[in-house]
């Protein structure tokens, strides 16, 4: 079996490779081929942690395995650990061996970014200009990077809790060579593409902030409580997502779904765009929202296109298991 | 981090430490200090696969993962390995970071047969001369060897659907210095302890083949459907168990739960026993039936032990992870 430690990750895989990755097995849950497991998430009563696993099999990928792992707020202060751990674990769908272990924690960013970026390639208008940032964390910056690669953006504006965060999108745009712009909410109605990427309980957004044509990937929203943008906002937009279960029970489009604004069958599988089994977007007025709730068969597919890079390289650490 | 491979447990590992793990986890369990996870398990389309996990915390033994694996049926035939394929992977509940990973297929059949075995130490009359086995499979000699160690035994019956088998109970027997008896099904009446551990669907064993004051272990039953003995049993034993909530719904208890001869509350935890909150056996003429269903904190507790003496005996592989 091969493993592919933490420290490798940053050396290894590319925005690229996480992009493919993560493109090819929303294609592949939308045409039946891969499917998630259900989730195991438990507070377990110490140090505050969130554990659990999320796991999944692509027979198109052949990819079976989990993430485990999970949420730790006090490793940062008592430990200099960053507070979200997790570990990917491949399996040999032929013989159920164990495969690979690889270090999820830079991986569950990549792929969490190269989800609203596949949702961008297929739903946002070509000729998208400004996008918008609700959010400016760490994960945030992980997001613009992304989605920068998709259309030929001309300015970022952005809009955060705490301004002072600002500051990192600010870094990418820099980066990127773009203007960076510092809005009030009522200020987003000039994006043609938002990524929302908080840990908000309250919705941020209001559906007037939004001008037709947006494209909106919501990608904060992973938990029932968690929102971020007015439900009516799901009402005016079309609606797609990673997994519709997930969608409509700890997603963005809880709320909406509970309040009976929109039903089951107007959440749409991203895959299936990608498939051409969806027209996706269809007019340049056109909303398009995109929930991204984070399904293991994106960590799994990232783990294991870095183990094959790992490999390759002569990086993976070969255990005779 | 640790890891054990598989092919390192046979020599680290022994039937005295897996006993202590499984006895303190049922333990820990009773006294709220220990949980399961729920269970994923998954038939998932290739191979014929059965594929999940099984996690717990244990707060008491500070023990957090999971068992991942399952079952491959063509293993055997189609590639000469077995076909329970299994590894446990520990985690440091203090940061969520992966501590161990630890081959898991000879843990699993070390702390199956570790369960029968406390259920015996704690259930069984002192005087027991005759143990009965219904099953002569691969896990029957595992549990035989860990029940002789309970009682001053004088003697080993059996009775296996394929008679021929019978020769691995033999082998045993032997070994220990015992003779050893096939019988039909009604000579079950001479034991004063019974183990089954077969994969039958049907009940085995009536409740007029056991006779007053046997302590019988059912270790076979772990799925719906499956079933070793008439549910009349049930409502003349006392009924112990490591989880109620898997014993009425999976194990041996869900048939005379569902048929309502006895309920949730007529099954009690083999770990209340132990910590003394419950008297276990009562008098000499009482039937007491332990249904053992197989929780992850018992793989997780005979892992946390492994890798202990693997580190102590310099044969764990430290991987910089």
């Amino acid at each position: 079996m091969y493993i592919v430690p933490e420290r490798a990750i940053a050396d290894l895989m590319t925005r690229d490779a996480a992009f493919d990755a993560v493109e090819k097995v929303f294609a592949a849950m939308a045409a039946g081929d891969a499917y998630n497991f259900p989730v195991v998430r438990e507070a377990i009563g110490h140090e505050d942690a969130l554990y659990g696993f999320k796991g999944g099999f692509d027979r198109a990928g052949l990819s079976l395995g989990l993430k485990a792992g999970g949420y730790w707020p006090n490793n940062l202060e008592k430990r200099g650990l960053i507070n979200h751990q997790s570990t990917v674990f491949l399996f040999d769908p032929d013989t159920g061996k164990v495969r690979a272990m690889v270090g999820g924690n830079l991986l569950t960013a990549l792929r969490t970014a190269a989800a609203s970026s596949v949702s961008i390639k297929h739903l946002a208008r070509e000729d998208a200009k400004v996008i918008g940032m609700i959010g400016a964390g760490h994960q945030a910056k992980f997001q613009l990077r992304a989605a920068l690669e998709q259309r030929d953006f001309d300015k970022v504006i952005g809009w955060n809790l705490h301004p002072e965060m600002l500051l990192n999108l600010e870094e990418v745009a820099t980066e990127a060579g773009l203007p960076f712009e510092a809005v009030e909410l009522d200020g987003m109605r000039a994006a043609d593409v938002i990524i929302s990427i908080t840990s908000s309980f309250d919705a941020i957004l209001k559906a007037d902030q939004v001008s037709p044509g947006t494209h909106i990937a919501c990608m904060g929203t992973d938990t029932k409580g968690k929102q971020e943008v007015d439900p009516q906002l799901l009402v005016r937009a079309t609606v797609f997502t990673d997994e519709v279960a997930q969608s409509t029970s700890i997603g963005e489009a809880q709320h909406a779904v509970a309040q009976g604004l929109i039903g089951e069958a107007d959440v749409a599988q991203l895959g299936a765009v990608i498939n051409g089994a969806h027209p996706g977007r269809t007019s340049a007025e056109q909303i398009t929202l995109f929930d991204g709730t984070g399904v293991g068969l994106q960590d799994l597919a990232v783990a294991a296109s870095v183990v094959e890079l790992a490999v390759k390289k002569g990086i993976a650490i070969e255990v005779d298991f």
